[in-house]
C-alpha cells in the first residue's frame, strides 16, 4: 500500500516537472518577427527597450510573463528537489504544505499568462486591441506550447495535492473503510 | 488548544467569506459611462450586445471577468457554508480539501482579472492597445475595488490552508516540540 503510493506520487512529480521545465524552456526560447508595411516587428517574450527601432514587443514585455516564466522555473526547481526527496517521511509532511504553495503559484501564473494570451490571440473588438498572432505566427505557437505545459503542470499538482491530502487525511476518518 | 483552533479558523473564514461576497456584489454593480467627441461610451460588467450603438463595452465583456463574478460567488456560497460547519469535526477532514480547490479557484480568478486589469488601466502601447481607466473612472474604481477585495480573499484562503496543514499535520511530526 505505501509502495503504491510512493509509486503514484513519484510519477505525478515526474509528469509534473516535466510539464513545468517545458513551459519555462519553450516561453523563454519564443521569439519571431514579420514584416508588415516594410515595418519590422518582434516578439520576444522579454522586453529590451535598446533594441533597434521600430519594434514592436508585442504583449510579452508585461510583468505577467515574466512572472510566468520565474513561476514556471520555480516549480521546475522544487519538483527536481522533490523528486528525490519525496520517499523520505521526515519531510513529507513539509512538503505537503510547499504543494499547495506551489500548486497555488502555478494557477496564478497559468491564468494570468491564458488572461493575456486570448487577448493577443482574438483581440478585444471593444476596446479596440488588435489581434496579433496574424503577423508572429512562429511565436505564436511558442507561447501556446508553453501555455499548454503549463496548464498540464497545475493539473497535475491539483491531482497530486488531491491525492497527497486524502492520503494523509484517511488516519483521521471516522469511518474505516 | 481546539478552541483557539476554532476562534482563528472562524475568524479568517468570517474575514473570507466578507472579501469573496464584497468582491463580487462590487463586480456585478459595476457600470460607468462618458461621452468623448460626442460617442457615448459605457462600461460594464457584463456584455450586451442588443444594446444602442455606439456602446464601446470595455474588457469586461471577456470571458475572464465573467469567471471572477462566478469563482468569487462560488467562495462566497461555501464561505458561507463553511462558517456553519467548520465546528463539526465529522466534516473537517473534507474541508480542508474544499478549501485547497477553493483556494486555487480564487487565485486563478484574481491572477487573471488583474493580468487584464492591467492592460485596461495602462494599456500596452507596444501592441497598440490604449489604457480605458480615464473615460471611465468610476467603473475603474469599482472594479479595482472588487480586485482589492478578491486579493484579500484569496490570501485569507492561504493562510487558512497553511494553518488548517499545519494543525492537521501536527501530529505527525516526527520532532514533539
Amino acid at each position: 500500500m505505501a509502495k503504491t503510493k510512493t509509486i503514484i506520487t513519484f510519477l505525478l512529480r515526474l509528469l509534473a516537472f516535466g510539464a513545468t521545465l517545458t513551459a519555462t524552456v519553450v516561453m523563454v526560447t519564443s521569439h519571431d518577427s514579420a514584416e508588415v508595411l516594410n515595418l519590422k516587428f518582434s516578439a520576444k517574450y522579454s522586453n529590451s527597450p535598446a533594441f533597434n527601432f521600430p519594434n514592436i514587443y508585442l504583449l510579452v514585455d508585461k510583468f505577467w510573463h515574466r512572472f510566468y516564466v520565474i513561476a514556471e522555473a520555480i516549480a521546475s526547481g522544487y519538483g527536481l528537489i522533490a523528486l528525490f526527496l519525496c520517499s523520505k517521511s521526515s519531510v513529507e509532511r513539509l512538503m505537503v504544505i510547499l504543494d499547495v504553495v506551489i500548486a497555488m503559484l502555478l494557477t496564478s501564473s497559468i491564468s494570468a499568462a491564458l488572461a493575456e494570451a486570448e487577448i493577443g490571440k482574438k483581440g478585444n473588438s471593444h476596446a479596440g486591441w488588435l489581434p496579433i498572432c496574424g503577423q508572429v505566427p512562429k511565436f505564436c505557437d511558442h507561447v501556446t506550447g508553453a501555455l499548454i505545459a503549463g496548464f498540464v503542470a497545475a493539473i497535475v499538482y491539483l491531482v497530486l495535492n488531491l491525492y497527497s491530502l486524502i492520503v494523509v487525511l484517511a488516519p483521521f476518518c471516522p469511518v474505516k473503510p
